[in-house]
């Protein structure tokens, strides 16, 4: 019984400290933007935005529309040059919305690549579930793009991320158009980071750099997810710009290729986006050699540096997860082929009580078991060994005959964790990067609408 | 930014209220047993545990076993007339229990129903992800429930919930058996669904009574689940009782038909346990002409009561779910398949969007848009429509003409929602019930663990 009264000495000590950080938020000056209601930078966001490179070809600029935030930037006009090649990969939900269908018919209709092209990104608002209105919004904005830069329409992609079934109001974005286009800055990416934001605590973006023949091939993206507090979903959008020469053909399987273990090895809450979009545009305005044999040595290294580009983004999507205190990594080995190995991490780092657990410091090892046994993916229970960082903790359908529950509590206190869970059945791995599920989510989802 | 204030302020009442609850919980008794430490007894449950009648060929005892709680019952045994037919239906985990593989092998083996039967179930301790000892443990409880009621231990089934990973101490449980066959109770249901709660508020029962040729035929069950305290998962054991007399195949396929839209048919968190049993036992001796033609019209009475009474009990989970403050039928109508409505379904039930906007009373139906989108079942968005109780939301792939906030929000506020999606492909339906996603639950599962 002492037990308990502790726990309720615990939950009151914890009720009292969030007490005061709620009584200081109330005295204090009201946060920035309405977007960001209630949340502070994430803990586990990086130290500063870094500082990523111009990349030929390229131009940003954004501006206020005021298409449902105030005072705040919420639109972002990227100008592409003439020969840019683009890939996309997009959400496959069966309710996507009418930007990223538009998206995923130009990118189709693969148009003459010797125009020049421009993606048009707001925040604030989904354009989904919006009916014949919402293609005809795209199409609003795409045609002020076009007209504003002289391009055809066909080349300007949208993304749009916010509130769904709500009417875009497309004409504000128009009528920025023309202040727009005067100004674009080729250094203007960090800004463009910041207006694709919804209810992001911090913008992200990464860069890369390699040798080629006849010099560097530069690489920078920025992405935004996955903080909530309009009522809208958790929806990532992600950007990624270079300077290489490549055919779209080249370029689209190789996003298809790496978008398998970063963007969508990842997973805050399980719930899918209408509107995830990820968009590669490679100038060809760098000084480096075409990129024409694919399996030479600078397609391979552009390949690892795309691929690195794209993971980090995807891990500040993790790390700006709603409410999280904790980054952590699902690796399975010994699985019968990596979409098994997917399927069990995948299963883990979606499990509401794995997520509970981790946000407890609670080395619930059960629960790990239990995910693993409901994900489908071909398991032995008796081959099925567990660790968490470098601790085994399960083995041989048993706990480890060493185990210490102090050791792996100790453990569970640090920020960025390590799950491992080896199949024991065959040679294939995967990892998944996720948070933890905490009073932050269910504050962000359930208390903060009004 | 007025807005923003106000959120503050209710945010601090909130805590205000739930520091003063704690603190009347400080000053006041321990709860009366560990399991149900921070949980007073759910919102949603019924007002008392029903009356349900004896069922002729059935008896129950429990006893204080001390597998891992104290001053409370954790082990019940039910004895089964001879000539009982047994069906069984158990948890598809890969990493299901030590009792779970033993029931699925012995209800396979379909041993000579002449002999008579037993349940012997303990709370406390799930035995499972024990390796080797497991299946000893639950051999040895066998056979000690088989010699005190003089049965083949082929004829014992066992269950066991709670921990995972730590040895099943089942001397304690074999200690208790002869003591058990002693205290024998035909009216003893009632103490038998509270020996096997572990983390439940409240017990579950229900119950129904047929006219058949020759008298009535009674049916009555218990089930637990699926509150968390202790590290386990949410773990659902049922138990259903007829004096009705049937084969066992003709059972087996009645349960297996009644499971799908009954405790198939349920979510708290997605997460699956590696111990879920229902077991149906048929005596045979009620008054009433046994059941041989399953086309007849007393074989689809019986199984249309066996289904409600299934219904019911799995509600009463619903109902008990950790943190639960409202209780939810997610409704699918016009899909495909009875496989794609289900599967739409469940991505809205299982959604952590869709369940934080309930609890926070926000009528979202753009998360739900999502879930549907997400599911993988066949959907068409300019076909979807989407209703809370008779108030229709969106309709044509967009919101309803005449949709008023102020009238769905008002219809959040019940404690019992209906969430209607038409799909507006095909003809098949299904209902799948579940609750909302609070601060309880995460309090529940990340808070507590000492």
């Amino acid at each position: 019984m002492s037990r308990k009264r502790r726990d309720w000495k615990a939950e009151a000590k914890r009720l009292k400290k969030k007490l005061a950080k709620v009584k200081t938020r109330l005295a204090g000056a009201a946060p920035a933007t309405p977007a960001k209601a209630g949340s502070a930078v994430s803990p586990l966001a990086p130290a500063a935005f870094p500082a990523l490179p111009v990349i030929a070809g390229v131009a940003f600029a954004t501006a206020a529309a005021g298409v449902r935030y105030s005072g705040r930037t919420d639109v972002m006009l990227a100008r592409l040059a003439p020969g840019t090649a683009l890939a996309g990969v997009f959400t496959r939900s069966a309710t996507r919305s009418a930007a990223v269908l538009d998206c995923q018919a130009k990118l189709k209709g693969n148009p003459d690549s010797a125009a020049g092209a421009a993606i048009v990104v707001n925040s604030g608002n989904a354009n989904a579930f919006t009916g014949a209105a919402g293609a005809q919004s795209v199409a609003a904005v795409a045609a002020a793009a076009a007209s504003a830069l002289d391009l055809p329409a066909e080349r300007v992609l949208t993304s749009s991320t916010g509130v769904i079934g709500e009417p875009l109001p497309h004409d504000r974005i128009a009528d920025a158009m023309a202040t727009l286009a005067d100004g674009l800055d080729p250094a203007g990416i960090a800004g463009a980071a910041r207006a694709i934001m919804t209810t992001d605590t911090f913008p992200k973006g990464a860069a890369a750099e390699i040798e080629a023949e006849g010099g560097p091939i530069r690489i920078a993206g920025i992405v935004k997810g996955s903080g909530m507090i309009a009522p809208d979903m958790a929806t990532m959008l992600g950007y990624v710009f270079t300077d290489a020469t490549i055919a779209p053909k080249a370029l689209q399987k190789m996003l298809d290729r790496l978008t398998a273990t970063t963007f969508n090895a990842i997973t805050v809450d399980s719930d899918t986006s209408t509107s995830d979009s990820v968009i590669v545009a490679a100038t060809g305005q760098g000084p480096a050699a075409p990129i024409t044999d694919l399996r030479g040595k600078t397609a391979k290294a552009f390949e690892a540096a795309l691929g690195a580009v794209m993971r980090d983004l995807a891990h500040q999507v993790v790390r700006d997860g709603e409410g999280a205190t904790k980054f952590v990594e699902v690796r399975v080995t010994g699985a019968a082929d990596a979409a098994d190995a997917h399927r069990v991490a995948m299963a883990i780092a979606n499990s509401p009580l794995v997520k509970t657990a981790i946000a407890g410091e609670d080395a619930n090892w059960g629960r790990i078991v239990m995910a693993v046994g409901k994900s489908g993916g071909r398991a032995d229970r008796d081959r099925l060994s567990i660790r968490f960082g470098d601790i085994l903790v399960a083995e041989n359908g048993q706990r480890a005959a060493g185990y210490s529950e102090d050791e792996v509590s100790a453990y569970m206190t640090r920020q960025e964790l390590l799950i491992g869970v080896d199949l024991g059945i065959g040679r294939a791995s995967r990892s998944v990067w996720t948070c933890d599920l905490t009073h932050g989510y269910i504050d962000i989802n359930a208390d903060y609408r009004s």
